[in-house]
C-alpha cells in the first residue's frame, strides 16, 4: 500500500506543473467523480469505487481544464465535462482490460482479475452512460454531442485495431491512423471541449482540438514505446501485452520496414510465436536498428506540430503547461 | 438462410397488430439505422451490420413511436429516438451475449461466437456511444438526459444479477427490483420519450412511463420462464444459460419459497451443480408445483396492471396496439 502511495506521489509531483494552474478546479472535479460514482447497493458501490480508482493521472480532465483557462476561464460547465471525460476514459481502460486480458492497472488488481471480465464489460457500460447522463445536464446537446461523436471514433478505433492483429504487414499510415482514433480524438475533443466553453472562436476551437489530437497520438506513441521496453514495477500495470496479443505498434512497423526480405520472414515468424521469445529477439534488432529512436521521433514532432497551435494565444500558467505536457508525454517513464 | 427468414416473418405476422399503426415510421427508423450503423473501413462495416442485425424484433422503437401516436402524434423527434433505443437495446444484447456465452441469437452466430469476446465489447461500445450521439442531435438534452438516465440504471441492475449469481437465497422482491432496473427501465423510458415528444403533461408522461415499466418486467418474467421451458429451434437463441449462470429466477424463487426445508437443501445442491441434470430434476418439480403458473400469472398481472395506466387516453389504433402488446409479451412462445 505505501509502495503505491509513494508511486503515486512521485507521479503527481512529476506532474505538478501540469496541475498547479487548475488545482483548485481539478479537485472540485475529484469531488463530483466521488459524488457521481455509486450505488446504494454495496457491492455495486464497491466494483464501482474500485474501477473508478484505476483511472489516475487526470491528464484529460486537466487537458479540458486548461484548454479553457488558456483562452479564457474555466466555468461550471468545464468542471462538469472534465468529471465526464474521465469517467469515458476510465470506462474505455476497464474495457481494454477486458481485451487485454491485463491483472494490473496503477499498481492495483484490474477489475476483470478481481471480479470478472462480465463485471468489467458491465462496470465500463456504467461508466459510458453515467458519463453521456452527466453531459446531459448542462444546457444546450454542445458537450454530448462532441463527446459522443469522440467516444464513437475511438471505439471505431479499438475494433480497428483488434481487427489488425497478427497483421504485420500493417503500414505505418495505418497504425498512426488507428492510434489517432483510439487515443487522439478523445484528447482532441477535451482540448475543444475546453476552448469553446471558454467562448473561443470557431477556428480557435480547432486549433485547441489540433493540438489535443496530436499531443494524444504522441502520447499513444509514446504509451506503445513504454510496453515493449518497460518494466511493471516502473509502470505499474501489465506490459509487453502488445507482443502478446501480436499487435503492431511503430516500432515494429519500422523495423519491418528496414530489414531485408529474409530477415523480414523470419522475424515475423518470431512475432507469430511466443511473447517471450520475441521480446528477446526483437531486443537484439532494436539494439542495431533505430527502430526505437525512430518511434521517439515521431512522438517528439508531433508534440512539437501540437505545441506551433498555441502560437496564437497570450501566453499564460495554462499555456505553459500545455506546452510542458507535450514535453512530458514524450519522455515520461511512468 | 431461408429458415431464418420463414421464422422472422412468422414473427413478423404474430406481431403484425403491434407494428400497424406506426408502418411508414417504423420503415423510417429502419433507413436511419441502416444510414448510421456502418464504418469506411469494411472488416468493421461488415462486424457492425452483422452485430446489428442480431437485434430484431424493434419492439422498443414500436413502444415509442406508439406511446407517440397514443397521446399525439409523431414527429422526427420520435423516429430519431426510436433509432437511438433500438441501438442502446442492441448494444446490450450484444454484451449479454458475451456475459453468456451464447453462440446463437435470432437464428444467427451472436458476435462473441463468430468474432470474439473483445470485438463485442467493442462493438456493444460503439452502439452505445454511437446512440448518445445521435440523441444529441436533437434541439434540447432532454431525449440524452433520459436515455442516459435509463441506460444508466439497466448497467447497474445487470450489474446487481451478476453478482447475485449463485446466491439461491434471492427474494421475489429483489428479483422484481434487478429485472425493473434490467429490463423495465429500457421500456419506460421508450414510452416517456413517446408521450414527451407529443406534447403529453407531466402526469401523462409518468404514466405512461409507469405503463412502460410494467410491461418490460412482464416481458422479462415471461423471457425468463422460456429460458427454463423453451427450446432452441423455437426461440432461436442460446437457452437454458440462466441454470448454467446460476441466475435465480422467479419460477425456481418461487419453487424454493414453498418445499420443505430439507427439500430446499437438496433443490440448492442440485442447482448448485451440472445444468443438465438441474434441468431434469426441475422439470419433475416444477410438474407438481405451482411455480410456473405463479410466474405466469405474475407477468400477467403487471401487463395488466400496465394497461390500467391507459384508461385515460382517447382510443385508437394506437392505444389498441399498446393494449395488445402487453398481452402478447405474457403469451408470447417467440
Amino acid at each position: 500500500m505505501s509502495q503505491v502511495l509513494g508511486d503515486r506521489q512521485t507521479l503527481r509531483r512529476k506532474l505538478h506543473f501540469f496541475y498547479a494552474p487548475i488545482e483548485a478546479q481539478l479537485a472540485d472535479v475529484e469531488r463530483t467523480l466521488t459524488e457521481e460514482i455509486g450505488s446504494d447497493y454495496p457491492a455495486i458501490d464497491e466494483l464501482l469505487k474500485h474501477g473508478f480508482s484505476l483511472g489516475g493521472k487526470r491528464l484529460r480532465p486537466a487537458l479540458l481544464l486548461l484548454s479553457g483557462k488558456a483562452v479564457g476561464s474555466v466555468s461550471r460547465e468545464h468542471q462538469v465535462l472534465a468529471a465526464v471525460v474521465e469517467m469515458i476514459h476510465t470506462a474505455t481502460l476497464v474495457h481494454d482490460d477486458v481485451l487485454d486480458e491485463a491483472t494490473l492497472r496503477r499498481y492495483r488488481q484490474t477489475v476483470n482479475a478481481r471480479w470478472s471480465n462480465e463485471s468489467s464489460v458491465l462496470l465500463g457500460d456504467y461508466l459510458f452512460s453515467h458519463a453521456f447522463y452527466l453531459a446531459s445536464t448542462l444546457d444546450t446537446t454542445y458537450g454530448c454531442r462532441v463527446i459522443g461523436r469522440a467516444t464513437n471514433i475511438v471505439c471505431e478505433g479499438e475494433l480497428r485495431q483488434v481487427s489488425s492483429r497478427g497483421n504485420f504487414d500493417l503500414s505505418e499510415e495505418a497504425y498512426l491512423s488507428i492510434i489517432e482514433a483510439k487515443t487522439g480524438e478523445l484528447c482532441a475533443c477535451c482540448c475543444q471541449l475546453g476552448a469553446h466553453y471558454a467562448g473561443a472562436d470557431a477556428a480557435l476551437v480547432a486549433a485547441m482540438a489540433r493540438f489535443g489530437r496530436d499531443l494524444g497520438v504522441a502520447f499513444q506513441i509514446a504509451d506503445d514505446l513504454l510496453d515493449v521496453l518497460g518494466d511493471e514495477p516502473t509502470t505499474g500495470k501489465s506490459l509487453g501485452t502488445d507482443l502478446e496479443k501480436q499487435k503492431m505498434t511503430l516500432p515494429l512497423i519500422r523495423l519491418l520496414d528496414q530489414v531485408s526480405p529474409a530477415e523480414r520472414a523470419e522475424l515475423v515468424e518470431v512475432l507469430a510465436g511466443p511473447a517471450a521469445r520475441a521480446r528477446e529477439v526483437l531486443s537484439e534488432w532494436f539494439a542495431r536498428t533505430d527502430a526505437l529512436s525512430y518511434a521517439r521521433e515521431v512522438a517528439q514532432s508531433l508534440a512539437r506540430r501540437g505545441v506551433e497551435e498555441l502560437a496564437s494565444l497570450a501566453r499564460n500558467d495554462a499555456t505553459s503547461a500545455l506546452e510542458a505536457v507535450a514535453e512530458f508525454v514524450v519522455s515520461r517513464r511512468l
